[in-house]
């Protein structure tokens, strides 16, 4: 569909163009400083936790079920806290294994540990890649630090298109069973980053489906949104290990999750699941680069949460911060470009993000005029591995962090360069 | 010099032998369940930190120096932390990064960046390792996790003498400045695991001035004891990036610490001091790696602690505890066995090791015939790469962890053990 502005008169679009550009100036008379660029909770957000420091103190017991936690040893993390983070992703326990603060941390200690030691027995990663690259599959737009993680230790990233199902499993089939030099996909499969989509039932069984060519071919299921619903009609995601079960095959799963947006970011609990027999696996490197892991704040979340439905509860807490900022996005954009035909924005029921698409050739132009006008967004492209967005349509909106009256002044200057930009390609195209 | 069993007529060392089983018998007897295994603190130990977790309630003010310890950012660590460190080692903060709460992890990260991305552009060591083995050098007796990770990741372990003034430079020399697959050393410079000693002048004068064969080599100075002083007299070790930059080049040493034998093991901060230009190709590939650290841990030491005083001031109380365990190791091992002539120990200043000799071939068997007894002890060979001590005659006593009480029962047990397998190798040897 053509967008206003490619149907207005050259006079009409100049006339425009003039207006916006007004509108811009006036915009950068303001000398703004907003930031709409990282996953990044609100400080209001973060408040929410505080009674959690007021858990542990001088006198509290901090033997949890026979484990010290204010000494060394129990490598896999506290057992109560493995328990609930199990109980949050509906998996078991013992094949959850707790390692630091970060989950991204852990995904790359999971890469590393392919490429160095090799899984379950099969050759490193490293030694097959002298013999001719390997590929990790990335579902764009996408996670920018995960893409960045596998193109670091030595992975070619190859795009894989996003549906509103998930990503295009008709390629990731072919490319898993037919090619053994593909060794991993990235997943975000619930409130996707950064377009929000959970993966459909399909999808899902689609995956655990797969007979992968390799047998060193793991899927990387970053469940960072698995309790991040913003309303009470949230999105279902099909469990993918029951799915795997079902298929009556096994060992083809990584899972990764962390508190770091339920309680303190950067510095709350993080853990893998896998199949046992993978589990055992990587513990076994684990154990070499690593005594154990802080199971002090591991003891403050269980202290302090009790139990899965306590975690729950706190979420929805976080869901009236955040609903009303999704909110105003929405409302901006609509009423700013809802009547244009220029743009496209996904509309999440959870997760961190929307995902903005443009006209082809406008993504880099409206992140650099917004930088100009004093807003900050995510760098055009970095959704796509290697930063390269193919159609340069796609911006990564994060309207976390900012108070709603910043947002909302940050949006106003993210719609006027959007329709600045459009207007000109319109021109431009004549 | 014989030993006393060594010296007795056949019968008067049967008749020894019988009665050194009859004293094992009893022992046995007792049932005893004994840790000198490892090199953790006891529990009176930790408590001393207890009302360090007073410090953060849920109304204590978050934001250090305008970073929000709360939230993500700052991936170097939080300024005061790092200059907490950075005065307790004596380097400049803007060369130190903290990493999480091990030591040993930030060693293996190190580690796998010169495997996976190489040293400052320099070939990876992976791509290297395909044309012929690369060496890690291993001062030994030492600390097994050390020997561990560099082996996992492939490197070749070579073991070097330690001598009581610090590895035998003359081979370390010849090795670093000859052989370019040499690519790092494992040192514990104070307090070394397990001897105790402290490297001299000298030798940290000559690790300053190697001019490596390879331009990726590098020194992991592993300063894990550098406070951990057990009495008024210390040790003193000269600052190696001092005596580095009087040699007049740079890029040599990696230092590593933490402030897990301070505060809480294992729940600490940990971090990692390069050269400018090191560090910063250190940072490159930590940013890919995590988001950030947990900043509250920092902030809590940090406000605690106050400054580098306050931190030496509760190593006092460490000691306090401490050194009544490494007395009551020596006075047991001086009644015990000092007439004897079959053993040899160390008698550190600080740390938390007592590194024993007995006779050739007998490590193996006291530690075998103390667990069987109800002691456990960490495995004879441990402290050397892969396990093979060359003559077995090392054995490593951690006596920080059991109560003085269980410290004296154990040592009993390891008095008679000694004793016993000293008298059956001079009955054998006959």
């Amino acid at each position: 569909m053509a967008s206003v502005y490619e149907q207005m008169t050259n006079e009409e679009l100049d006339e425009q163009i003039a207006q916006l550009e007004a509108e811009a100036e006036k915009l950068r008379a303001r000398g703004l400083k907003l930031d709409m660029a990282r996953g990044k909770p609100s400080p209001e957000q973060v408040d929410l936790s505080r009674p959690m420091l007021d858990v542990l103190t001088s006198s509290t017991d901090l033997v949890d079920e026979g484990v010290d936690a204010g000494n060394y040893g129990c490598p896999d993390g506290l057992p109560a806290a493995r328990r609930l983070m199990a109980d949050l992703l509906g998996v078991d326990a013992d094949n959850l294994i707790l390692g630091g603060s970060s989950s991204l941390n852990i995904m790359h200690d999971v890469i590393v540990h392919g490429w160095i030691h090799g899984v379950r027995g099969c050759e490193p990663h490293a030694v097959q890649a002298a013999r001719g690259p390997l590929k990790f599959l990335c579902p764009s737009p996408g996670y920018d630090r995960h893409f960045a993680v596998s193109a670091s230790v030595g992975y070619t990233n190859v795009p894989i298109r996003m549906t509103p199902e998930g990503p295009d499993m008709d390629e990731v089939v072919r490319l898993v069973e037919n090619d053994p030099t593909v060794k991993g996909i990235w997943c975000v499969p619930k409130y996707s980053n950064p377009t929000g989509i959970t993966y459909s039932d399909e999808v899902v069984r689609r995956f655990a489906a797969l007979r992968p060519a390799a047998p060193d071919f793991r899927i990387f299921w970053d469940n960072a949104y698995a309790i991040h619903d913003l309303n009470e009609e949230p999105d279902y995601l099909l469990d993918i290990f029951g799915a795997v079960s079902a298929e009556d095959h096994d060992n083809l799963v990584y899972e990764f999750a962390s508190t770091s947006k339920v309680t303190f970011p950067g510095s709350g609990i993080a853990c893998v699941v896998a199949s046992p027999a993978d589990i055992a696996d990587l513990r076994k490197t684990f154990n070499v680069e690593r005594v154990c892991s802080d199971k002090l704040m591991q003891l403050a979340h269980v202290r302090w949460f009790g139990d899965a439905d306590g975690v729950r509860a706190h979420m929805v807490e976080h869901a009236r911060i955040l609903a009303p900022r999704f909110e105003l996005v929405d409302e901006k954009l609509e009423s700013g470009l809802g009547d244009l035909e220029c743009a496209t924005w996904s509309h999440p029921r959870g997760g961190y993000f929307v995902s903005f698409d443009g006209p082809k050739g406008s993504a880099k132009k409206i992140v650099a005029l917004a930088e100009e006008l004093g807003v900050k967004m995510t760098p055009a492209g970095a959704t796509w591995p290697y930063g390269k967005d193919p159609d340069d349509t796609n911006i990564r909106i994060a309207p976390s962090y900012p108070s709603l009256e910043d947002l909302g002044a940050a949006l106003d200057v993210f719609v006027t360069c959007v329709r600045l930009v459009s207007a000109r390609l319109a021109r431009e195209a004549r």
